[in-house]
């Protein structure tokens, strides 16, 4: 089951670099990285948190720096706690953005 | 400028697997790929193809194993053969699909 709403908002203020989608389904983040092999790089590491965490999010690398991340949980149908615990691991990974 | 409309046909026919986006300004593929880090060590051969290339393409990892790549020249605003060129040089890039 997903979250209820007010909880999702409680867990989001936790990691306020994510937005709710517009469906209230899923969280983003937008990152604007230095080039195309730091998005990949980065990919990269997210890719070992998702393994460890049994939880993986959907990627995006566009426009050579442009990346984003969203999350949810395709079994809930939405947002769980573990959205969220994925969301803040993430922000803890290292990356060098566009100067 | 970008290619004209018949030219980037003639030149689509030559890559099947890849399909003009409905605005027509790109080509896209999707695949789906064995699991997540499949999809990752694929866009890791893309990433050194792209760098070798001076092209990069656009790269989605979606719902654990959909991988969609999209390719356009963002400087002329649409398709030009070089776009084709890293197509098909993507399609001969190892990667295993989901059984």
């Amino acid at each position: 089951m997903p979250l209820p709403h007010g909880q999702a908002a409680a867990l989001l203020a936790e990691v306020p670099a994510w937005k709710l989608t517009t469906d209230g389904q899923r969280i983003r983040r937008d990152w604007r990285v230095r080039d195309f092999l730091t998005g990949l790089d980065f990919f990269r590491r997210v890719g070992e948190l998702a393994e460890a965490e049994g939880h993986h999010p959907d990627l995006h690398l566009v426009g050579y720096r442009q990346v984003t991340i969203e999350i949810w949980t395709h079994a809930a149908g939405g947002l769980t706690e573990n959205d969220f615990i994925l969301a803040a691991k993430i922000d803890q990974l290292p990356l060098e953005l566009k100067a």
